[in-house]
């Protein structure tokens, strides 16, 4: 019954920087109107993120994006037509937070954190599919990423990579979202070890 | 990678009732009272809850013990001192809701849905220890109860028994404090199967 997950102190991880990685549109309206136009011609839109836990001092971390002064999300992103899920997982890490000298990265995908649903073509997701909803716009999918021991990362130069506890996350939506906010609660399941 | 959680129509159930079942403590002062003493005597609380799941026109349910019109909790309660977890949680099921004409219930512990920390000899409860805690005053586990196919359950009078859509607790702490209303995100990683 009982789920044992470990992870490694932050400091067992190095950064690096690499060129920027820019969104794919250049705002929140451009945003809506692309995914209405994909919604139109290939259906729902498909995401998948990956939660990247550490641990500084035997408390657990989330790495987290952060743009600018006030935004943070989840690496990850949209999946194409017919990707796999966890391989396209893979292929999103690779692209932003991959290191750059040719050594291969390796992600395990580890286990589910949870899903979260788009209505509409608007801000709001949920992590049930609202009632009356027959075609949700997006749907999002959380995965656990086991960190190896050791690993070198390289950060996309227009982000930073942050580690936050949980305790800043906790019913912070405000700050950080709904899903983001509410990761203490959909990883309470787990019993952390810690290495 | 997928978990499929089959649960069955609230109409395959039926509700009977049975003598009144109170709270232990006649208060909320007694009840922090009798927990510091208890905390003195044996250590730490350890409790336990069920989420038992049901479907009603294929949105997923949470059952809840109304006490009153506005106090909700999950069936469930302390353990006693070594206590199995699991065999605890089946003994408090059928005090709370087993049915009294010598059939014998089956509860089938299904996961973990979370663990939750009190860290103070107060109502704050937290799905991590904070930090610097040394001794939380209780820890909270939770898990998934599968129910079979139909049942008869029998609800003590003084408690009504609800089934409370995921879209009416969610973002709802105000209502039904924070672990009934983040109970969407916990359980948002299941893909759910309707019989």
């Amino acid at each position: 019954m009982v789920v044992h997950f470990c992870r490694y102190p932050l400091t067992n991880y190095t950064f690096g920087t690499k060129d920027a990685l820019y969104e794919r549109d250049p705002s929140v309206p451009a945003r809506f109107q692309r995914m209405r136009e994909e919604f139109d011609k290939i259906g729902m839109r498909r995401s998948v993120e990956a939660v990247l836990l550490v641990h500084e001092h035997g408390l657990p971390h989330v790495l987290l994006l952060q743009l600018g002064t006030t935004f943070f999300k989840l690496p990850g992103g949209e999946l194409d037509t017919e990707e796999d899920e966890v391989e396209g997982l893979k292929r999103l890490l690779t692209e932003t937070l991959g290191r750059q000298d040719g050594v291969k990265q390796e992600w395990v995908i580890e286990d589910i954190i949870g899903n979260w649903w788009r209505p509409n073509f608007e801000p709001p997701q949920y992590p049930y599919i609202p009632s009356h909803i027959t075609k949700p716009k997006e749907h999002k999918k959380l995965f656990l990423v086991q960190l190896g021991e050791k690993a070198l990362f390289a950060v996309p130069k227009n982000y930073k990579l942050v580690a936050a506890p949980l305790f800043e996350l906790y019913d912070n939506s405000q700050g950080y979202g709904p899903i983001i906010s509410s990761l203490p609660q959909a990883l309470c399941r787990f019993n952390f070890t810690y290495m």
